[in-house]
């Protein structure tokens, strides 16, 4: 297997740069893309381990999230509360077979890993690394006012069934964020 | 320290998804920004291990590159081919300094030690990030034909000192991306 293709995949991973999530940083009005996300993610892996109920890996969570999206480079980003959420890891699962194809087989064995484990949610390191992947998108829409439910049209209990999750993991921050959830759809409701 | 500290930190670290640096991306017309760029060489440090000249642990690697560019959230990004580039250094460590100051100790000096050991570039996981915080901005004008590099006046020497270390740490990738750095300079400067 050449330098050359590798070199070819680092710029094709250049493309999860366009892929457009639905939240906005904190401060900004363009939406986020799912690139700036991961680093995000990572970091905050780092970041927030003392915050994590049970023991954790947190460089090892990090790198999970590094590459929890790359299967969106040919897939797109699915949005946190669509309908057709069920079927996306399928097709994430065969995107990510398409990109990885010109990698050295234990290159690419090696990413894949981390995509399965993070998706499968069933490790210490993957059950933190979607925590934190679902935290920041919340802290982003308390940030701008809850826009995205209210241009969603995305119910306080849709919120709590997709995140309370987060209690289990990360029970302090969960105890500070799903207030500030309930007063930001008050007033975002009353927008509407 | 309180975990509202945290959270606020997690707000703070957006800023670096604003910062611009002077590349685009393939295929893009904007400037890549510092946070997404983080990510690529992040993930390219789990990517391009075989191709280290010397053994190195791909995944601390991959930790230097996530804490490499925060401090520019306080001190903006400085140009690769900068006269003033030697003092940026030290500005980005009291910049950082300023930034974890609000988190509790041991987790704002884990933080620091990765931003340390990759600017001291001593570490052989430091060196090879280093070299990889090279390489993607150069596959990134070779992609836009040396745009940057006609708008800034780089001279093909000036590209050689900053890069030439590339040869010693990835020695495969740089046989193959100096031609085409000669080839590209050559056709910017016709254009030019």
């Amino acid at each position: 297997m050449s330098t050359q293709a590798l070199l070819d995949f680092v710029l094709t991973l250049d493309r999860l740069k366009t892929v457009e999530r639905r939240t906005s940083p904190a401060g900004l009005d363009r939406r986020e893309n799912s690139a700036e996300h991961s680093w995000h993610g990572a970091l905050c892996a780092l970041l927030l381990e003392g915050e994590c109920a049970f023991p954790v890996d947190a460089k090892r969570a990090a790198l999970l999230l590094l590459m929890h999206d790359v299967p969106e480079i040919e897939c797109g980003d699915t949005f946190a509360y669509a309908a057709a959420r069920d079927g996306a890891a399928a097709a994430e699962a065969l995107g990510l077979q398409h990109l990885l194809a010109t990698l050295p087989v234990h290159t690419g064995d090696g990413l894949r890993a981390l995509w399965e484990e993070f998706t499968a949610c069933v490790t210490p390191e993957a059950r933190y690394a979607n925590a934190l992947d679902r935290v920041m998108p919340l802290l982003h829409n308390i940030a701008h006012g809850g826009k995205v439910w209210r241009e969603n049209g995305v119910s306080l209990e849709q919120i709590m069934a997709r995140n309370g999750f987060i209690a289990e993991v990360l029970p302090r921050i969960w105890q500070i964020v799903w207030p500030q959830i309930e007063t930001v759809y008050a007033g975002a409701k009353n927008d509407a």
